[in-house]
């Protein structure tokens, strides 16, 4: 795959957080932290997409990502063109190719891609006019980088720093590109007391997470620790792969306000959404005290405004002369 | 239910026009007004809703009403979101209200819904944040607002009065939210004379629409009226409520250039669209000179646009300093 | 059917191009060059469109043309509506007039159709009001006029003239709306020599396309070409109509570096996509130095930016006064 950056260190693409260095992330952080208006307040407006055409390509529905990206990019002046593309219709590779080619000629700048499959994010990497971008809203079970930057910069709002934080996630880690890419953010910016857990047949292999530990009993996994993140489950993979239905999941991970006990007293409970209330998650810890789950939200708007921006910038050096 | 005004007596959500003073309806009635234009002058373009973000959640399919309050939100500056919310994914009230909260965390500022069933927006006026609004598109058979303003903003051009006149409303008023929106406004707006003419089984039940007279024959119920309302049927309910096929329904409510003659020589044709012509009205007769219905609908966005405005005005009192 | 233009030649309508003079379709393509920006270079952004609004209604999915229309509405700073018309639920022609009517009340200013079925928009035409226009995005086999035109742009930009070019057309030139339009510029523009080349099957009626050589052979009909157009092949049809499946298609008619070679050294290969790779173009030849298939989809948002342009400056001197 070639470099998400320029010779210059602008950022070009953003399809993975591997590899992208502390200086880069905070940068992205900070810029969003620039961005971010709370609920309340008037959004943030700005022209720093003015000119700018936003491709959103969502092979996968989402409702929240895609309204997400959608925001951010108008709030910043762009223009948005939404394109349906149903699994069914999928096209293979080159006729994609020939979409995007398409697109391009249109004078389309940024590519936003989701897709449950792996691979089409470096691939369009590998082919884009060097004056076009990719960013990946989400990628198989391997990526989700604006996902990893908003949960970053709703641990930073927090708790101002990364080294020394306890981080837990509980759920399929296996099958879950937010713990991957919040694994690798947050590794990149220091932390180093990571802890998955999960049923056995769903925790990752061991070539990946790597200093990672691993509990099977979240009770052992979440104790003491600062960030409680939880995911979303797949009920019917939960039942084919660790024979749990939702009751027994719940008895088994749920977080409940008596294992939240168990954790540091300021902890903070985070959830990607769209949570299964009862679940995974108890109600009144989804909606108690120590949840940033709906910040988590409101910070994802801002990243991805700060990801738009610094990509329209770095766009800029590299468009052809009038 | 919460109130649907501050304390200030600002507009802060529309849910229902049941209980709104004449003087609040009247205030978007001349907000209307200025904001109307006619087929083939230039629309109405300003920034009375520029920084604020509307989500339009239809769980009932409407091009045109979705249509007219798209073009209101854009024609004043709104970013506008328009969710898929297919009837058979509907989530149930709590995963609703998740979504309404997730959409919150984005800076959205005024939910526009359209339900087919009941509760939705006054559940959710009781759950929004206090800088956040409802407006209903029409919940139900129970209320559709929106198109209660426009309908007395069509009456008041030409009429420039509503006490004193006779308005008669034909077909399925059991089951319309248009008839129940347009007896509230009328009504408090100074109407006494309403007429309400169907088949027997299609009248709503005694305890509604209080001081209306009723009527089987739409003979008696249109003589010498000002406004005759037709609601548009729905073939399948007409069919087993009242079996009557669309002929038959033609024959006996019907409207056409005969009973016409038995209205003031001045009626005024109203339906709320889309019409099943040569069904509930005659062609000669929806397109006649009598006929405002095409100004209904031009009616309408101006009276979305001032209700989004008035909102959006009160909504600046309630928010949260930088 | 009413003119496509005014009493003082401003261009009101655009369904088809046939009929339409050499100042009328030069005026289009000089406007489209000026709004022109290479991928690479920041899109144009106008005001052209300002306080217009376009309602894009397709009854045939078609992503790229939609997209195409869609930013060249709004980077002129249009309010675009796109509404979703499936076949499925197509009205019939009274009903379609009514949500017609209803656009217009509420101050849509241009329809931009596209349609499996001939006569809409000739049918609007005669319809809609004094200050209202049509465009056709493309109807039955009949006519794409935009296509046409951005065929004819592509052409003037590499060739600077249309008098004495070779121009061959390739494939199933009976069913082909881009067949139709492009013969019919070419043709007023001053292009005399045109080949269609396909299975006779597929070749047009005798009365159509005057003046054009037939081709049953593609090397016939391709050699000294200055231009070839390649068009998608309908595989259904073609297994029908001329028994051909993909590969026999491929060598019987297919574009590869082979049969290129019979053509003008400066030959331009166009195709208004989306490709068939393997079918009727060769990959090699598609993109290769003689392909100007990209440019074809960049001219395409130029083309549209230029009509709708043309058209706005029209329906403003046709505008009722505030």
């Amino acid at each position: 795959m070639r470099s998400q950056q320029d010779g210059a260190g602008g950022l070009r693409h953003l399809v993975t957080l591997d590899g992208l260095a502390r200086d880069a992330l905070t940068a992205i952080l900070d810029r969003a932290e620039s961005y971010r208006r709370f609920p309340g307040q008037p959004a943030y407006e700005g022209r720093e997409l003015a000119g700018v055409t936003v491709a959103n390509l969502f092979f996968e529905p989402s409702t929240r990502t895609r309204a997400s990206f959608d925001l951010a990019s108008r709030r910043l002046g762009a223009h948005v063109i939404n394109l349906d593309l149903q699994s069914s219709s999928r096209a293979k590779g080159e006729t994609m190719l020939d979409t995007i080619y398409t697109l391009e000629a249109m004078n389309t700048d940024v590519f936003v891609i989701r897709d449950s499959e792996a691979g089409l994010p470096e691939f369009l990497i590998d082919h884009v006019a060097p004056h076009v971008s990719v960013i990946s809203a989400g990628e198989a079970h391997l990526s989700h980088p604006t996902q990893g930057l908003l949960d970053a910069l709703t641990i930073r709002s927090h708790k101002r720093r990364f080294a020394g934080l306890k981080v837990a996630i509980v759920g399929d880690i296996r099958h879950s590109r937010v713990a991957r890419s919040a694994s690798q953010v947050l590794s990149t910016l220091g932390t180093t007391d990571l802890r998955l857990i999960g049923p056995q047949s769903l925790l990752p292999p061991e070539d990946e997470f790597r200093g990672a530990q691993r509990f099977t009993r979240i009770e052992d996994g979440i104790a003491g620790a600062d960030v409680v993140m939880m995911l979303r489950i797949q009920k019917e993979r939960m039942a084919q792969a660790a024979a749990l239905d939702d009751a027994a999941y719940f008895r088994e991970y749920g977080l409940d306000a008596k294992r939240l006990r168990l954790a540091s007293p300021s902890v903070l409970i985070m959830h990607p959404g769209p949570m299964n209330r009862g679940v995974e998650i108890e109600s009144a810890v989804a909606d108690g005290p120590r949840s940033v789950i709906r910040e988590q939200v409101n910070n994802g708007v801002a990243v991805r405004m700060a990801v738009l921006a610094a990509i329209a910038a770095t766009l800029t050096r590299h468009r052809r002369p009038l």
